[in-house]
């Protein structure tokens, strides 16, 4: 313990926000509600300037310079009021700013740049209770108030958590990470009481256990881990999070705690994989890879990363349904977005075994054989185990020419498919070298190393 | 069926014996028969020459030239006595043949050659019923007389189905080819009535299916098709029936009564495979071949045949256990034996993925990360749904030294396994050319189109 003590100070000496930042942020933040309850008043308004998340709770990771701040609006506001007044509020804020740009999730806000920092104006609906909101964005108010009336004296042992997540690469509910939310930590931490009895929880965990702080679930989850919301009974806090990310959890927490290390919070920083690298290892590994290249349609992470993967899987059953062997599979995006097939090998032999009905199925025996009889195929119609058989041509012996014919036929998402549809690119082994992007190397590499 | 009429006259032309084939074999027996009994008489034996199997019925086919001679000993004699005092008799006979030789079954018996007729004279108890049986040949004299008391008028459609049979590759009990013997044939025809009969039932049968002419079969049999023995009724006189034969008969009786024709009664031969017949046969389907070749133990084909099929399914194991996946298999021998496999592929990538056990199995996770710790892997451990993975070299990427040092290994028959331990080649592609056997090349051209 003292060795984690020791690694725990170290760590939080470097993401604990300093007193400059906390002034310079809580300033920022106080102008920015006074301005909105100004506005309401001038206006006529009856809102409400509220600053929710881990600013307002002491739990953020220095530098990460975000500031949720919400604009609250009577319960029985209208949808359409909410979103014209709110969005002429938020403009009228952001007016002093930087830069900034109106996003769409639920309903429209306004992400702003303000003197360094990343500011959301978020219009929402003040309800009674968390299971009366109207729109997704109202429980965040009262995430806050939960975590603010239990969070005093925990605030270290939430960073720290983050920061270990954040090492390990499983922090973020966004859906290009499927980790861990700023608020299930807080809430794990509130839970276990400490960031090591958090881990040391963890490392016994199973998948589809319960966490349920005010012991009220009222619904039967199928996730691989549900934290029951204190605001919410029948909302899992862990909805998001994958089965491996949990398991990278439960993994890494077990090692850390017997071998404590500084590095378990450090980001892997994966090399470049230069041409050279790339030939060796292909040679060494004795696979094939192959590439669909195509522009990355332009749209928010949490839309382009779920459509990146569907195509990944609708491209891997194509190519397991044509007897290709799948070893590895992942996608990458930046401007263009590449999903890559590592491959047993990218060629098949030209004859295929192709199984009819058993011998005793009359219509369908008759209906096989018949079909088989004046077409070109390397055998006769044979019998094996009591079913026909035939050994025909397949489709296709190359993985290169399947993709090339079949990926605009796969199952894709609706911004991926309008992409693919104005052009793509199959590339194969040395070909995928023309892609020079250095995060793509990187990616490259990790794809090989894990 | 005027077709039929005309074609079972045409067929039966060519396998009915004629009258001369008749009387010298009738005489034959009659003659071997009288010295049995003579012998038995001048030694003081209580013995009988009999004349069993389808030469004593009427019902062999033309050019067969076999013959059955039983001495029947009494039941309450010892097994030592008549396998003594049997192959004492029988060897007195066989001296007057052009050649002869012991053989083995259950007990010794003598096969000899008299006058181009091959006559087996084998000792058996004279049991009261099939039901006491002390050897396995006392049940022949029953079946005998359980068809001669039934067959008489039948014996043109006995010889059609056998011929039949023997066209499409089924007739024959031998366990190098599983499939219907004579006296099944015979209990066909009279069960359904004639040889037209036969077929248009088996072409509704399906596996799993049961005749019991004398119903009253008392176990349940697990075979492809159940005959019960009229003269032992817990008995599948149809045990030795493979699937495959089942379904060819089932398959070929369907396409005759569809479309008549003689062609069903004509073996087919199958032309020698040249180099470059092979060459280009294995060009144009893209896979590898793989052939295990030793000399061929010097057993009857009832011993060795087993065995080669059980090497050939030890060494199908073996290849997919190595994830080398094998299209086709199949045995041959005559004085070499070879056993053969058609592969996807001969190689394999270098990288195997390797799956170890989920996350949170503590014990076992532990175990799995040291082993790989610090061994040459391809990548680190990592999660991939909840599960340890590793990626390794793969013992053997190619299957010729797979082979070259498993074969050894494999669970192999007690003759097979000696003739192994003696030596073996592995071939792969034109390799398998330096057997030039002509039979092995006819089987080579079958593997290839059924």
């Amino acid at each position: 313990m003292k060795n984690i003590d020791r690694i725990s100070t170290s760590i939080l000496s470097r993401i604990k926000p300093g007193d400059a930042e906390k002034q310079k942020l809580r300033a920022l933040a106080q102008s920015m509600i006074s301005r909105i309850n100004a506005i309401g008043k001038a206006e006529g308004l009856n809102i409400k300037g509220v600053l929710v998340g881990s600013s307002a709770r002491g739990t953020w990771l220095a530098g990460e310079h975000d500031l949720d701040i919400f604009i609250m609006f009577p319960a029985d506001a209208t949808r359409e009021y909410l979103e014209e007044k709110g969005l002429y509020v938020a403009r009228k804020i952001a007016e002093g700013a930087q830069s900034y740009d109106e996003r769409y999730a639920e309903h429209p806000y306004i992400n702003a740049i303000f003197d360094g920092f990343e500011v959301d104006l978020v219009p929402a609906f003040g309800v009674q209770s968390a299971a009366e909101i109207k729109s997704a964005v109202d429980r965040t108010p009262f995430h806050n108030s939960y975590v603010l009336s239990r969070i005093k004296g925990l605030e270290d042992e939430v960073l720290l958590l983050k920061q270990f997540m954040r090492g390990i690469g499983v922090y973020g509910s966004e859906l290009k990470t499927l980790g861990f939310s700023g608020y299930l930590v807080e809430l794990l931490v509130i839970n276990y009481g400490s960031f090591v009895e958090v881990l040391k929880a963890a490392c016994q965990w199973k998948t589809g256990m319960t966490i349920d702080l005010e012991k009220h679930g009222s619904v039967v989850h199928k996730d691989p881990l549900i934290a029951v919301d204190p605001t919410d009974p029948a909302r899992n806090v862990a909805a998001v999070l994958s089965i491996d990310n949990l398991s990278i959890f439960i993994d890494k927490a077990c090692e850390f705690l017997e071998a404590p290390s500084e590095k378990f919070f450090s980001v892997a920083v994966y090399e470049t994989l230069d041409d050279e690298g790339f030939k060796s290892t292909m040679g060494a590994r004795g696979t094939s890879l192959i590439a669909v290249e195509f522009e990355a349609p332009d749209v928010v992470e949490d839309v382009l990363y779920p459509q990146l993967h569907k195509m990944e899987e609708s491209i891997h059953e194509a190519l397991e349904r044509n007897d290709f062997r799948v070893y590895n599979s992942g996608v990458w995006a930046d401007e263009k977005a590449v999903v890559l097939f590592e491959l047993e090998s990218s060629k098949l032999p030209q004859v295929k075994k192709h199984a009819g009905p058993q011998v005793w199925l009359g219509e369908h025996a008759r209906a096989f054989k018949s079909k088989y009889k004046d077409s070109d195929t390397f055998s006769k119609v044979y019998i094996k185990n009591g079913k026909y058989m035939v050994e025909i041509p397949r489709k296709y012996n190359e993985a290169k020419k399947l993709l090339g014919s079949d990926v605009p036929k796969c199952s894709l998402g609706k911004h991926v498919a309008l992409s693919i549809k104005k052009g793509y690119h199959i590339l194969e082994n040395d070909e995928i070298l023309n892609i020079r992007d250095d995060e793509f190397r990187r990616a490259l590499r990790r794809f090989f190393e894990k």
